[in-house]
């Protein structure tokens, strides 16, 4: 591996094209395609857990479930709209007279209820026409005063708090699935490709993160996974953070952390570039994180081809190894990855504190260690990886290379 | 009141600038001097309540009454940072590495804690720091799960469900509030009388909504209120709906809701424009939902000029009933107005089902009512409007004329 200054950037026609209609019609017959085994799955937890039905309240399961499709943020305005149950024979989505529509066309098969504000009035009533004494409902996901009212508006029924059932079969991701967070990633390898060429000292952060945003949003993306960072010199350091009216300035390094959205799936990815030539110093922290992020996915292939599960405390631990080996553990705070779908952070986590069970198969998450050297700079490097164990398959679904970059 | 077609359509110099970074500074300055008394008020309500500290999780209350800022959805990641406890002497701001230097920048009087993802673990001791025994959590914002751990985390700490106290006294706006609202309608205001020349038959729904948000991130927006919606022709008849890619056509409503947020406060407005001659039918809904949401508005200006209070049941009521003698009752499914400021949606309300209580003040809430003919075409008008009981003001904020606008 080397890793001297590159001047051949990344140009745009590097990276797959933004999805055609016809692959979008194909995710969205997909998708329906695959609702009755995500049901399935969770009807099998149901009968396991000895309960009668699932209250599903959050946005992600609400697709994922049923098929309506509520923006980010937009739960907060929708009041009980979208919100479901799910027993062994029938599917119930909540919507309000704003929601009629849209969830008649969504969720065709569900049985719809109008519902307002007033969901614990109408909960006896819920439950009874299902047939649900037991209803189980992901604790982390309700509020203490809804689980309360619920609770005492139908005596005789009882709520049962349940893990994370949805989110657990959700992070093994359906070929279609797949399918659209490698287009995301895309759609954000060739944005931060055509903005290349565009970056010179005296911009602002604001300004790079807005035209990086506008390159995702005119490219294939519906929506932004998460507000674009764009950090210029010390503000690097910060692992996370605003971009602001600071200019850019030439022996800086620039960091986007940005992820685009596409046909409901998201992507995340993080290049840190320099602005000028490269000190020394500030290669030698790019290249030490590249070489954790890259032994961190070495570990996951050399789990595969010795046949054993890989886990993600282990693949955590292998890049961290590297950094603190080189005297920067301290300066490596957060997790080396987080899974991605329907939402930008899901499980698995791979970190310090995760679990060292199995990762799941196929998912796919992110590898993304970093350094950060508090009022000089930081590094990060991040990619999204395929894994899929019974293909023997770890796989980088960011395309943009990992060279050191030389802008400006 | 005359809806004769108009061809003279506003241009964006009708309109007040963005604000200049001075005017920013100023509102920064603003929301530090006001900490203290919103934190009076706070502390104000735990000793009337007996309760020794407050627990705060939401977003809109983490910036109100700390100066922490995050942005829409962030909360998500964020994990526990910036969540915080106010007792009678001390704020105490939660934040992990991540967000260490910006709680520290932004909250400069508080005291931060490290915290990650084990809040629980660390519950006992925060509260025995701040001398805290009986704990105020807002049970609406506190997921079941998270309660749970914290009662069995201490046993010894009892945490009192708090129901919307600082929702309360975040509806009485201060002066550097309104102006901030006022600021961000004046964006929205700008973005569309500049959009006005380009609406032509044939554009797609997702290509105007693009190019409206375009102008407002441009003009002045750090960020949007909500996604734009722009719904042409039957589409219009959804309350609620998302853009795709339909293309306006001639004959047809084009209606737009949006909003713009600047400095962390935000605007929300609607309006349904003609492209092309206006079909009778449709002019005759148009003029019933304008003469609908006058009607309000006179209820409130008539109230004050009575000097009796005005309440949000009552405003709701003065629109409705216009609408509903009119025989289009049931085709106006939605409340009339909401409150807004750093969220979109907050108190108070006005609708059937609002309180006969007089409304706060100052306050700034929308005034918004509609006509859905399903299959056919909606219209919706909306203004927000600042009440100001002593001043007796009852003021649009949203400037852009409500006349019959025909565009294309």
């Amino acid at each position: 591996m080397t890793f001297a200054a590159s001047r051949r950037l990344p140009i745009p026609a590097d990276f797959a094209p933004p999805p055609s209609a016809r692959l979008r019609r194909a995710w969205d017959e997909a998708d329906r395609a695959a609702l009755p085994s995500r049901l399935g799955h969770l009807r099998a937890r149901l009968a396991e857990s000895g309960v009668d039905a699932y209250f599903g309240l959050r946005r992600e399961e609400i697709r994922y479930l049923t098929g309506v499709n509520l923006g980010e943020g937009e739960e907060k305005m929708a009041g009980n709209s979208g919100r479901f149950l799910v027993s062994g024979d029938t599917v119930v989505v909540l919507a309000d007279s704003r929601y009629t529509l849209q969830a008649r066309h969504e969720a065709p098969d569900a049985r719809l209820e109008a519902v307002t504000n007033d969901l614990p009035a109408h909960w006896a009533a819920l439950c009874a026409a299902i047939g649900a004494r037991r209803v189980a409902v992901p604790a982390a996901d309700i509020s203490h005063a809804l689980w309360g009212e619920l609770a005492a508006a139908a005596p005789d029924v009882e709520l049962v708090p349940a893990g994370a059932w949805v989110d657990e079969h959700r992070a093994v991701k359906e070929p279609a699935e797949v399918e659209r967070i490698a287009a995301a990633c895309a759609v954000a390898d060739r944005a931060l490709a055509t903005l290349l060429p565009d970056i010179h000292p005296g911009l602002t952060e604001a300004a790079l993160a807005w035209r990086l945003e506008t390159l995702m949003r005119e490219g294939g993306a519906e929506a932004l996974a998460f507000d674009v960072a764009a950090l210029a010199g010390p503000q690097a350091a910060l692992p996370h953070g605003s971009p602001g009216e600071r200019r850019v300035r030439a022996g800086q390094v620039l960091l986007f952390d940005f992820g685009a959205q596409v046909a409901g799936y998201r992507s995340d990815m993080t290049r840190t570039l320099f602005v000028g030539e490269p000190r020394p110093r500030d290669l030698a922290v790019y290249e030490l994180v590249a070489r954790a992020q890259a032994a961190s996915i070495a570990y996951l292939e050399a789990s595969l081809e010795a046949g054993t599960a890989p886990n993600g405390r282990a693949a955590d631990a292998a890049a961290r190894d590297v950094i603190s080996a080189a005297g920067h553990g301290e300066h490596f705070g957060h997790g080396t990855g987080h899974g991605i779908g329907l939402a930008t952070h899901e499980v698995p986590s791979l970190s310090r504190v995760a679990s060292e069970a199995p990762l799941p198969s196929p998912t796919v998450f992110s590898v993304e260690p970093g350094v950060y050297l508090d009022g000089r700079m930081g590094v990060r490097i991040e990619d999204l990886v395929l894994l899929d164990i019974a293909a023997r398959r770890a796989e980088r679904l960011t395309r943009f290379p990992r060279d050191v970059l030389v802008v400006g």
